[in-house]
């Protein structure tokens, strides 16, 4: 399994390589197509790490874990429910969850993982839909509750999921990821608070990359943030959130107050 | 006023530059930052025109015009109610609206305004927002109509609205463009369909652009699809819809059946 990361050295330079036990292995050209070493490395500690791509959008799911929509009473979905977060809203490993200016309601966390879209792809089958895979990483879709249903005729979505900085994404992209047997693990100021496995999802990578395939085109860097399980709650201003998977790594991301 | 618009030339080179009466004069650098003029000019006949810009996202606005959410029996919003189109729906004069594989159903035209953002703007007020609207295009808001609520526990907007295609914009950007007096008028086939006045709208473009810039940052290109009002419909495989505002010109595209 390789590990790729994004990342911003001390002289402000971007860029991006293979993550291992000592730091990164820089590679140039396209992350998705023609990755080649630099021949340099770049020690742990002199890097910080960014979201590990830059997304046009996220196509987030919603009901897609069988124990979940059982909590909450609802039939399984034949085809993805889904909602679109803008590029706009990713943020990266550490860096800050920004409650919106004028909303003081609860901000609420869901550990999730993340399908990183390789090629661009549509209209492809569940067979082929492997191929346009190009790893997984982790994800908070981070939400402002209060605004979903704050309007009883629209359910706000969008709004509520898309405002800067509530599509974390990291800290690295994992290829050849085993998702069968992974499991999601969110921690709020170290507690554990969602711990399932990904092999409860209702409808699996594959089966999502085809079938939202036939409803838009992908493009390489797009993320669908597969949803959410058991366990989801809320994060006050200064809590720290972990989005753990085994294999990816560790997603940490602090709530920040605005300044006023 | 003046009309921009993006194009393709004969000999297959993409540009933009201004619309007169006689072609398009070429203009180079960044259309919303630094504009020159090359000194070449395109007869018409000569090119094709493309979509007027290239937005990472479309905020599309549901119930934003009194007629028709009186017709609905929906209260006026207090904030912009809205859904996320992607960057790949977006078609602009004279390409086909494609239906997709597998659907059936109806397909529904909305004739819309569209404000073109030109800034980065986050949290600007209303009265800053008129300097990060670059200018205003046509807006078809197509929607595949039985997708939307083919679910009952998830109204599916960005699905039915997000397909490849189903975001046609055009054909020119009009600059100091005065949307107090327009009206948006759409034929289907030749026949009005829609004609009703911008002044009846609920939250006008400065209010839109200030309110969305507090949800998420709005970039240089993005559109405002603005909401419909009364006389949408559907169209069927072979249709022509024409979206015409004065002073801004005629977005005319053509629906497609998928090749079996």
């Amino acid at each position: 399994m390789t590990r790729w990361v994004r990342f911003r050295a001390g002289d402000g330079r971007v860029g991006f390589g293979v993550l291992g036990a000592n730091g990164v292995l820089e590679h140039n050209g396209d992350v998705f197509a023609s990755a080649q070493p630099t021949g340099r490395s770049l020690p742990s500690g002199t890097f910080t790490l960014l979201n590990p791509c830059q997304p046009s959008k996220i196509v987030a799911l919603w009901n897609n874990f069988h124990a979940l929509g059982a909590k909450l009473g609802k039939a399984a979905p034949s085809h993805p429910l889904f909602l679109i977060k803008p590029g706009t809203c990713v943020i990266g490993p550490g860096e800050a969850i920004q409650r919106p200016k004028a909303y003081g309601g609860k901000i609420a966390f869901e550990g999730e993982l993340g399908i990183v879209i390789g090629r661009r792809c549509k209209d492809v089958s569940p067979s082929e839909a492997p191929g346009f895979i190009f790893g997984y990483t982790c994800v908070n879709d981070v939400t402002a509750a209060e605004v979903l249903n704050e309007n009883g005729d629209f359910a706000q979505w969008c709004r509520s999921k898309g405002y800067d900085t509530f599509g974390c994404l990291g800290p690295a992209i994992a290829t050849d990821f085993d998702w069968t047997h992974a499991r999601v693990i969110t921690r709020l100021d170290g507690a554990e608070r969602q711990n399932y496995p990904l092999s409860d999802m209702i409808l699996p990578p594959a089966e999502l990359v085809s079938r939202i395939s036939h409803d838009m085109s992908l493009l390489p860097g797009d993320v669908i943030a597969v949803g959410t399980s058991l366990g989801l709650g809320s994060m006050k201003d200064g809590a720290t959130v972990e989005i753990y998977i085994e294999g990816i790594g560790s997603l940490t991301n602090t709530v920040r107050a605005p300044v006023r």
